[in-house]
């Protein structure tokens, strides 16, 4: 094989390459759009936001199956090996948080059309405001720790995750203490919950993303590690 | 390449493949049996077997990371083609699968704990038994459809998904009624609510295991496909 051959390969490789990174990170970016644009939708009482959430989720996944294919293609006729290899898996792997990210998302925005047909419910949109902009922001600094191959941000990404689940916890105590006030309103307070809820599991999915970078960078796999193990091995490794 | 040493590279090839499909089926087993002691834990408020349930999530964690080196390792050395690699792919996206039941069960073992440290809660664990016996069905045919790539079976599953939300939705409505009567209940009902939530999407899983199935043997992907959708494509490749 001589040498303008290889070259030619290996130029075609990272344009695949190249390609991937760009796709992954524009269906991101989709992403965290529709996990703002949802959380406006419930706070805002906004229906029609809400509709343009559940359109978007179809193109959402459609490129989920056109990354998915992209994947597969460059496996099967690059064969990547060692850091190439990584990159392939943990952008599969990113694929599949970004697509239930966005399932939430459109669960939230369901939620808001349903509130705005029942009836605004009078408590939990702080809650729902201050938590949804805190795992939007994860969403992004998870992307962005993606694009920049950052393991420092990918962390501390992982330990905003806590702080989210603490507020949910609370925000939680605080709705069903309302309900048990005002049984009336059960109902309207429960799609409030189920929507803090979806926001959560946004934050699982943002912190699941952070992980996969640190282990593209580090080989080091961190899911099931709890954080000090992380930054202990970390710390071993620079 | 003497045909010896072809023999023997297609010889361990084989034994990587048949390595991790054995593999994929003992976690499947493993978190199958979650589901049901989990359940089990709940309906009879058996809060060792709970415990226990925690204890061997920590165990199918470690399936989870060892499978996915597995398949890593088999993507790198043996640049598998074709059906080969959609194998890979299709275990590869069942692993996290599976790993996000395992998940669920350990939510709904956490619960069956509360319950019994704070009381029993007086309704919804007929609703729990039934939905838990049906979702762990689905997982078990899940991973049947899965072990014979029987296409039929993986479309039963997928139906079978539908039931379970419709009982979902019932349960829901049974629950919510019941908090409006006896507003002190909310917070216990609410923990059954979640724990029917957790089977729920133990359902929601088991269908996506089951679309892997389908893409494996038909090479089409199925998600965000509607059934309809679905049946009518696999019947035009009969």
């Amino acid at each position: 094989m001589d040498a303008k051959f290889t070259g030619h390969i290996s130029k075609q490789f990272n344009s695949d390459m190249d390609g991937l990174k760009n796709h992954i990170l524009m269906m991101g970016g989709a992403v965290e759009n529709q996990v703002l644009n949802a959380v406006k939708s419930l706070v805002e009482a906004d229906s029609e936001l809400a509709a343009q959430v559940r359109v978007t989720e179809k193109q959402i996944n459609s490129m989920e199956l056109s990354l998915d294919e992209e994947c597969a293609r460059v496996l099967a006729l690059r064969q990547p090996a060692a850091s190439d290899l990584r990159m392939v898996i943990a952008i599969s792997k990113t694929i599949t948080d970004l697509e239930r990210i966005g399932d939430e998302a459109k669960k939230i925005a369901k939620l808001a059309i349903l509130l705005v047909e029942t009836g605004q419910s009078p408590r939990g949109y702080f809650e729902a405001k201050h938590i949804g902009a805190h795992v939007a922001g994860m969403v992004h600094d998870a992307l962005d720790a993606f694009a920049r191959l950052d393991v420092d941000m990918a962390l501390k990404v992982a330990q905003e995750d806590r702080s989210v689940d603490a507020e949910y916890e609370s925000a939680m105590r605080q709705l069903v203490t309302f309900m048990m006030e005002d049984p009336r309103s059960i109902s309207r307070v429960l799609n409030v919950l189920w929507a803090l809820r979806a926001l959560e599991r946004i934050g699982d999915h943002a912190r699941n993303i952070s992980e996969h970078v640190i282990y593209l960078v580090k080989g080091t796999d961190v899911r099931h590690a709890n954080l000090e193990q992380v930054k202990s091995q970390m710390a071993g490794n620079f």
